[in-house]
């Protein structure tokens, strides 16, 4: 399996950004990603470290002597330090935190704080704070010296550091120096608890008008910011974590994950998988001896199994988009129910018709025809209640639907259908 | 199917804002929608209209009396027409159209010149603008009067109105009045072409470190301006689709669509799902005498076709991803394949093992746990080969991997899976 050369075609990384320097490690098998790795400048490597996703910081890591290591984990920020923890042996951050003065060092303590999905851990914490006694032209011997990246507000805090408002830069344009700052406050904007979640977070911030929101600690206390550029990150994991979820892969996955480890993370959904495979086996177990009177039913078992499994899984994702804009509720589970059952209805009828059709033409044999249009238009109606109830039964049990509501209902229509389909068989086919 | 009561709670809708009011109608059948809409203040219903989908959207205004539909196209700003102009009638257009002044017609014609897909038809035409001649003052004197949500730069055009370059704040802050603003342009900042995809947008939005880039058209005319809040919603409503177009469904659908509608709509779906397992119905049939003879590869079936589908989809949501972030070339696609193989080899032997062991028992039969085993064991080979090609094929054709990528795995899968079963089952089983 080795010995073939691999020819990478070699790239001019002087002019990448770390996030393309990333992007392209990860899409390099091991070895051609230490070389390249080699010609990243040292003054980019822990940015890009950070930027890259677990397994292939790992990788890397991995590969480094003790005294590159030190080197690499000398620079960060408690920003950098916190993206690249998890997973993270405890030497390196140690390391990491040794050189950090006072003030960093508490930084990071503070982000560590909160769980892995909450906004807190993320915060960033360049901020122009000024005291809430402080004037107009405090502002603006601040602003004056260097504004950080998306901001269009200051914030006041009081003696002891805890938020006491935000003023937004338009409030200072027109305002004379004396002013109090405190009179500029901007009584509707709302600052941001640390344990809010990551997702909630943005929408807050969305609704804010604000580039930027200050995110405080139980006590109150302000310990940094949220930016919109926050928000585009958070919106793009997630797309990129739940698409991964649906095929049961981990975000940590890149596309040279080592081989073990990506076999052992996939054995875990395919096991799942086998079970309900397994009970949809079962299911067809039950009637062996149809089966081995009609073979016609074992070769258009899958197509009564698609169908359901199809007509489900459409209802299901519309209903978890539902579930996730807060629009499902006990006051409209009754209409929508009876909405999809129209909708599985007519498409029900339709399909077993034609499908019926078929069937009947492809083993010339009416009673075939009828089994199989019965036990699709029943398995569409199956796939209606179930694309309804599943997900709203799991997001009750505070499981994620977008995870595991597809396995279930593909266990249901498989089951339903299998059932459908030969028990009508047995009873329409052997006793003519 | 009616004549139940439907208890819908009675909301108060003042504390809502039209995102909110819009995702509450959307979750309401059609007859407690319009009652909803009737409470909602007529200040607020134009705004609300633009935040519906397309299909609530329409089901509100059929439901309209004319004189309330010019009520509320009175008001509507260009960008509001724009966003809520797909499947309009153009009565209703030009009903909008006609209450508006010059200046926003031309807002209107100059956003519409626009793809959908693309940044220029939903620029924004709120914009801090000066002539390139202007001084420091002139930007206070601006900036005194009103600052737009979202803005940290002014925007500089020549005589024409062409686009010349970009001031940001914090280069105001510090500066004497006289100063030329030209002399205070960010020479990296760019300016985004109009025709730009949505999503390449949020990339260069992001990178540029402004909250705010200017838009421009073909003859270097500044249009208007795309915000973070732009990408934020971008990569909201991308998320969506995908989600969606994953079950073959439209991003128009909502909760309540009309039922002949959504039936049509998911027909396609259905029908191009029937292909396929039709295709899977004809590999299995061509076995119709080993299948009389030996029931027990009736029952074990859907475990081969299962076990290659969920293997398949794993290795091709991994790839698509790779795709999306452009970290798939000619370069890595062969270690890519071997390390998919490796991985699909080392599951595909545990599971085979396993499987093989579970049907010997089963059935008593030690040849049918050697087929089982064999066919899964290939199945799940093949399923890795097709997950890393189908995608890169298909995206070389230009077809979106996510959209139809799953169906065609799955039918190699399905394909593979019966007639490697079925085949072995034949040669094995058949001739002891």
């Amino acid at each position: 399996h080795e010995g073939e050369e691999q020819k990478v075609i070699a790239v001019q990384t002087e002019a990448l950004d770390e996030r393309q320097l990333a992007l392209l490690l990860e899409a390099l098998p091991l070895e051609d990603r230490l070389q390249q790795w080699g010609r990243i400048s040292d003054a980019q490597k822990p940015l890009v470290l950070v930027e890259l996703k677990n397994d292939a910081r790992l990788s890397i890591l991995n590969n480094q002597s003790e005294s590159e290591l030190e080197g690499l984990f000398s620079e960060l920020s408690p920003e950098e330090l916190i993206e690249c923890s998890d997973n993270l042996p405890d030497s390196l951050i140690d390391l990491a935190l040794n050189q950090m003065d006072q003030k960093q060092r508490l930084h990071f303590e503070s982000s560590n704080q909160f769980e892995e999905n909450c906004i807190g851990r993320y915060a960033d914490h360049e901020l122009l704070v000024l005291p809430q006694n402080a004037k107009v032209f405090d502002a603006w011997r601040l602003l004056r010296r260097e504004v950080p990246e998306c901001t269009d507000a200051l914030f006041l805090t009081d003696r002891v550091g805890r938020y006491a408002g935000t003023v937004p830069f338009e409030q200072l344009y027109g305002a004379p120096g004396h002013i109090p700052l405190a009179e500029l406050i901007d009584e509707e904007a709302e600052a941001l608890p640390g344990d809010t979640l990551l997702f909630d977070s943005v929408e807050v911030q969305e609704q804010s008008g604000y580039v930027l929101l200050p995110i405080i600690d139980a006590k109150g206390m302000l310990i940094g910011r949220m930016t919109f550029k926050d928000s585009v990150q958070i919106l793009r994991e997630k797309h990129e974590a739940d698409m991964l979820a649906q095929a049961g892969l981990s975000e940590d996955e890149d596309l040279f994950s080592p081989i073990i480890k990506s076999s052992l993370r996939r054995a875990t959904w395919l096991g799942i998988n086998l079970l309900t495979a397994f009970l949809a086996s079962w299911a067809i177990g039950l009637f062996e001896a149809t089966l081995q009177q009609v073979v016609a039913l074992a070769v258009l078992m899958p197509i009564v199994a698609s169908m359901g499994g199809i007509a489900g899984s459409q209802t299901l994702t519309l209903i978890i988009r539902g579930i996730a804009l807060g629009q499902i509720s006990r006051g409209n589970l009754g209409p929508l129910m009876i909405k999809e059952l129209w909708v599985g209805g007519l498409n029900g009828v339709f399909w077993s018709a034609v499908i019926g059709g078929i069937a009947y033409v492809w083993f010339s044999d009416v009673m075939i025809g009828v089994v199989i249009a019965v036990a699709i238009a029943l398995n569409i109606l199956a796939a209606a209640v179930s694309g309804v109830l599943i997900p709203v039964i799991l997001d009750k049990f505070k499981i994620d639907p977008a995870l595991s509501g597809s396995v279930i209902l593909t266990t249901v229509t498989d089951v339903v259908g299998f059932v459908t389909f030969l028990g009508l068989g047995t009873l329409l086919l052997l006793n003519p």
